[in-house]
């Protein structure tokens, strides 16, 4: 999407330098807009791990090129497979609950290892991470291609008035490498002339939603107003909010919905006031083996520091600031579970769904068992 | 309650000095304690304007204690009428929506005008400062005698394993004379032994709960811990939180509860989880006109540099940091409503009622029209 009215991807190919990948450090938003070079594998390894770049969708991605500049290095080393198999593990380590990241690294080890000399294995992981990064931005596009009509739909029952949008967290295209999961259908709309207006909830602790969602609906143009976790309740009450739109970092495939901590309660709130309800996810997201998403999908707890501290801008610099008695305990459960009686539907990159088995495995039927 | 070991009210006549009344400068906690002298009207209206004290008892009261230092300086006016209802209009201009200020004020003027001499008007203002201090105390008091009953039953059914009780806000002792309304029933719990544990809401954008609440339960050794607003839908699921208790700023005679922002959605998880969800209150709270909550109750808009914007230490500093981007818009709707429906019961200075209008005029029979 737009940064400064130009057209960006989360991670690209410097244009005239193909041994450079370029990213946005995303630490650094909403407050400046950094590009970073990544030239070799542990380039990528810190990248990751110390998240200049997050999201399930742009880990894979980062993966992938990682991969490739793994092959560059590999190409000029003893062993090209020992240096590659290294590289793999030292990528595999840096968030070990990233699904998409090993998924990557395998799909690229696959490809590599098959081709022939250094220069054709360097070669196809370049392609492959190429693909990689292309497959993501182009399951996000569909996403907005379907999700584009439940906004469209808002919009002609409003007689155009303004469709107003609530989501949580940043499933945006910073999450991925273009467009977005949750996002992807809302730039489809203002793309199309919608007259859109997003509510951004704030997301604590870690403030996605007020750094990066804020920041890139900002620079695309989209009008969006940040909002306290807690103030969508009362949005809903008072018919402030025509839809929820939401990402996630797991969903089972009988449809319940792990996300940023927060997202059941703006789900009990839609439910409540007959508000739509919606979860954006391409569909590697499922989890094709849990039943019971509040049950068993288990839910990280973080470190305290992120509830305690805050970070921001201050005197032109980044500070972190305590925010509570330094005595005080704090709990960070990252993620909470929507069940899926809370959920209107799930739009997938197939179409969109009903949040039950039946409906979900209708749209993907590979994994009927 | 206590704060280092020693007994505080929230505002007092100092020791030594019957022309000086002393506060705690909350703008300052949780990282430092500060008391704070008073001995002027006009230093009493700035602590109330600024916020030196806040919560509609200790606003009350700090008004109380101002028309008594007004006495004091009318004495020597020219005119004692004029300059008290000079001193009046003063106390009265500075939170304009707080109904305890008003009531108070009015009580001061009635006193003290019906008296004689200067000298008699001086010593009645006292005794009705400290009337109106003593009767806030005495209410909360009883609503933690009646309040604490809840949380008995419940370590009695738990074979005394610890309970856990959600808070949100601070409806504490700071935001009274002493006890607090939804604190009290915690600290009377707490005083007779039963093994509690809280969850402080952080309650963003002001952040109450993690700057006051906190410092204040950590002060008189109550175990607690600070959560993000979102998380507590996810403690509820899995069976962490045994009661919710929280304040609220107005109440209408039917039951609908206005408090801060975000509480409609803890009570939301309350009923969605079957988790008891009280509202603490001294009965000046109830608003015996509004029928419908939701409908009626006016939501104050503040601005937006509260939700753009957070206070923490650095570098053994207050400072103010930029949490959004600069360009985006944020909106602070700063409370919601609650509809009875989701509330278990009212915890009051008469006892605990259900939240409807016959069992609350049951209570209040004087209130019947």
């Amino acid at each position: 999407m737009n940064v400064n009215g130009r057209h960006y991807r989360t991670i690209w190919i410097k244009e005239d330098d193909e041994s450079v990948v370029r990213i946005i450090d995303q630490r650094r938003l909403p407050h400046e807009f950094i590009i970073e070079d990544l030239t070799t594998v542990d380039d990528t390894a810190t990248a990751i791990k110390d998240m200049h770049v997050r999201g399930a969708g742009l880990i894979g991605a980062t993966a992938g090129y990682g991969m490739y500049l793994a092959a560059l290095e590999a190409a000029r080393a003893a062993s090209f497979d020992s240096h590659m198999e290294e590289a793999a593990e030292k990528l595999l380590s840096t968030r070990p609950t990233a699904v998409n990241l090993s998924w990557a690294v395998k799909r690229q080890l696959d490809a590599v290892m098959r081709a022939g000399s250094p220069a054709e294995r360097t070669a196809v992981a370049l392609r492959t991470a190429v693909e990689i990064a292309d497959e993501d931005a182009e399951f996000c596009r569909r996403i907005g291609e379907h999700g584009v009509k439940l906004i469209e739909e808002i919009a002609a029952a409003k007689n155009g008035r303004t469709v107003n949008i609530l989501t949580h967290c940043n499933a945006g295209w910073l999450a991925f490498v273009d467009y977005g999961s949750a996002t992807s259908p809302i730039y489809a709309a203002f793309d199309r002339g919608i007259d859109v207006h997003v509510w951004v909830d704030e997301t604590r602790p870690r403030n996605q939603g007020a750094s990066l969602t804020a920041w890139e609906l900002g620079q695309h143009g989209v009008p969006h107003t940040v909002i306290p976790d807690n103030a969508g309740g009362h949005l809903m009450q008072h018919g402030l909010v025509d839809i929820v739109i939401v990402g996630t970092d797991r969903t089972t495939y009988t449809g319940d919905v792990a996300n940023k901590t927060g997202t059941y309660l703006k789900a009990l709130a839609a439910k409540d006031n007959g508000v739509p309800f919606y979860v954006a996810l391409p569909s590697s997201t499922f989890d094709w083996e849990i039943r019971d998403g509040v049950r068993d999908i288990p839910i990280e707890e973080r470190g305290p520091d992120e509830v305690m501290y805050i970070e921001g801008l201050c005197d032109g610099e980044i500070k972190r600031v305590l925010l509570t008695p330094r005595e005080s305990r704090a709990a960070n459960y990252a993620f909470d579970v929507t069940p899926a009686r809370l959920i209107t539907g799930l739009i997938t990159e197939r179409g969109i769904c009903a949040p039950n088995e039946e409906a979900i495995l209708g749209l993907y039927p590979e994994h009927r068992r």
